[in-house]
């Protein structure tokens, strides 16, 4: 795996929340909290990255989260250009990394990079020039550290505290990457329990999500819970298996209002979006009081913000 | 219809033209006058709206409108991020809604929105937070209220007056927003006399464009009119219609330098544009001296610029 | 031909190299230079452009051209719109500078066009008002002008003269815009000679190409060369051609580090990217001490600042 660190310690990429510290992990999200504004407010503005240029490269360009990192560049006064590349190993390696290059050439000081397959931020990371910053965002079903990062900051704001709350992933954890980099970030973070909820065809394999607790009843995996993170279903990632029945899902794993009273009276839930009403999650519960849903979105620009501001030096400036 | 103004009276939203007063009408001519520039000057330019974020949504992203929104935008100081979206019923209205509740949470203070499908402007406007503001691009054939007032902007700047003029809007009025959006403006603001000139297949019904008076020959449409707004034949609004055959349209419909003798002799020319020329213009008509159609543009980014400096709340920047 | 120079002689447009003298070349290099960083240094910021308007028209959008261009014009200052427009004549002629003159009445000062049909640039400037000014961002095979540009900008710096130097062309000259561009730059620069390589097929008729010695094989073309300038093999540009074998054609006329050898021992490689490796060029040469392909890159960054500042006239802004 690629180093995330420069020799001095400092962040230079953000490719997986595996191995950062809680230390580290916790200025992230005091960074981000100094970017949070109340809703209807107006966004944070800041000259921190004047002069900076971000390329966003992802392979769909109309995504809630390429608007997300564009704004948290242009906020903090960097330039972005918006890509649409085809990344992955189908094209050759090398015809990537040229492409990489090029970029880096005029003065492209941070890549953002979604990838349908996984290696690609790590690759690039792994050639860039020294004062070049890769930040993965969303990387096949192996990471999505800014996802994790903003589920972690959101419950911290509802929560106050990691230690002593029992958390509850439920859905497809086997493809997820939003489960896995929040799987890194409150682990690390210190939560009393993380449980992966799910089919059991939909269940990590077991050399993953150590030290999580597995079920694949629902009512027994939402009971007591303090945090419950419910998964999109994504049938596209589930060549190979069954295809999945929407209502039949939902009988079995959909978080629906009485479900949720298995939870404590005071859970909150989180979902990564873009939802599927009725699969995954009910419409009232989506929209419901526990839900912290639009909470996550308004703290993922704020986390952006803060991991570019982190990453990116800006002592060498010409 | 969904409420376009606040409880203090002001503008909030913009869907339609219809419903707002002459005095508010004329305000926000008056204001778009402020940014009209002359041919071959340097763009206006302000900073009312810095730190305000706009979203263009478009289902079509090359678009002259969008390009027209996202510089009165950006030349107000706004940062502007374009989406390409499927908004309509087509996709299940929450998730059109999760979208936009998405982006707002995103801190976006103003949707720009175009879609083929009436109703969709009107059904965010009704959703989104009380800081929001929604700006209607065109709604299916129900309105286009920045095309209209660019319109009344043009003929205002021409002719210096609305009463006593006589307006002939010929072509496809059925199946015209822009027709419908200018009807809106001209009867308010007070022209003597408003035409609408087509085949009787493509006149509204008659519950429709009240007090216009109807034409199904174009010299008798044209006679004696102050101005002449042409519209844009668009064969894929007319589903169910036998397909129009662009020769004869002309011969019918086509508006001719011998026709244009008809009218005053001082007659302006409008066309919303793109134009099929040949269909409802001839080319030496489109480029002659009577021709206002470039002054339309150039109005229409000011009117934008308006629009959104009218609507966008800055009081409340944190 | 399209005049590109205002009547005091000026640079309005910049549509080919050719008729550009030596002191109108040396002038947009110098100025070039000015904003070259190196690598890992901040890209140069400027406000020369502020409240400028520059449209890029690309017929595809996701070229590095398209992101070196836009990145030229905001580092200038200047507002960016970016569309993907159907220029060519396929389109009717009056439709598209129907376009235009739509842009141009939103107050856009320069178009940079890049279209797959020669005469779509020169059409639009022959068009357009006196204050608007427009940039090849490449014309089918007729003309690349910013890249000759860097091109010759990027010997100078490796060189530091052009008199004396021996140039090889080599792959598909026929069908090249950048070999175009590069032969009136480096000829009119004065280099002492300048040779075409590549099979007879693709070596490029008599009327063209006059002065530059003539090479079907590699080897004697490449003898005692300074700089050695690779093309990329373009197989949609060779409809009726036999279709190309890659490792046919690398066998016969690919840049090998053995062939290398045969140029001076510290003869430069330049190649327009994208590579094809292992088609054109070796990647151990590609990526090896001698190749300044990287420099072009950010060179060509440098160009386009220049030839914007240097078109874009500033001092009429209102």
């Amino acid at each position: 795996m690629t180093a995330q660190t420069r020799a001095d310690g400092s962040l230079r990429h953000l490719l997986t929340l595996e191995g950062l510290s809680s230390r580290e992990l916790t200025q992230l999200l005091d960074r981000a909290q100094e970017y949070v504004r109340p809703p209807g407010a107006r966004a944070p503005v800041s000259r921190a990255l004047a002069g900076v240029t971000v390329a966003n490269l992802f392979t769909e360009p109309s995504t809630r989260t390429r608007v997300s990192f564009e704004l948290a560049a242009k906020r903090l006064g960097a330039e972005v250009v918006n890509l649409e590349l085809q990344l992955s190993s189908r094209v050759k390696g090398e015809s990537m990394l040229d492409t990489i290059f090029t970029l880096e050439a005029l003065h492209v000081d941070a890549f953002v990079i979604r990838d349908a397959e996984a290696g690609v931020p790590g690759l690039v990371a792994a050639h860039v020039a020294p004062h070049v910053s890769v930040l993965s965002a969303g990387e096949g079903s192996a990471a999505h550290p800014t996802q994790g990062l903003l589920d972690a900051l959101t419950i911290r704001q509802r929560k106050h505290r990691f230690d002593g709350l029992v958390v509850a992933i439920v859905g497809d954890i086997r493809h997820s990457r939003v489960a896995r980099s929040a799987c890194h970030a409150l682990t690390t973070l210190g939560v009393a329990e993380l449980r992966v909820v799910g089919p059991a065809s939909l269940l990590p394999g077991d050399d993953e999500f150590r030290g999580c607790v597995r079920h694949t009843d629902i009512e027994a995996g939402l009971r007591d819970a303090d945090v419950v993170m419910m998964l999109r279903i994504q049938r596209e990632r589930m060549e190979g298996e069954a295809q999945l029945d929407g209502a039949a899902y939902f009988d079995s794993f959909g978080l629906t209002a009485a479900r949720l009273r298995l939870a404590k009276p005071d859970a909150i839930i989180l979902h990564p979006q873009p939802m599927n009403r009725g699969v995954e999650i009910a419409s009232d519960v989506a929209d419901g009081p526990q839900s912290a849903i639009r909470d996550q979105v308004r703290n993922g620009v704020a986390v952006r913000m803060a991991v570019l501001a982190t990453v990116v030096r800006t002592g060498d400036s010409t």
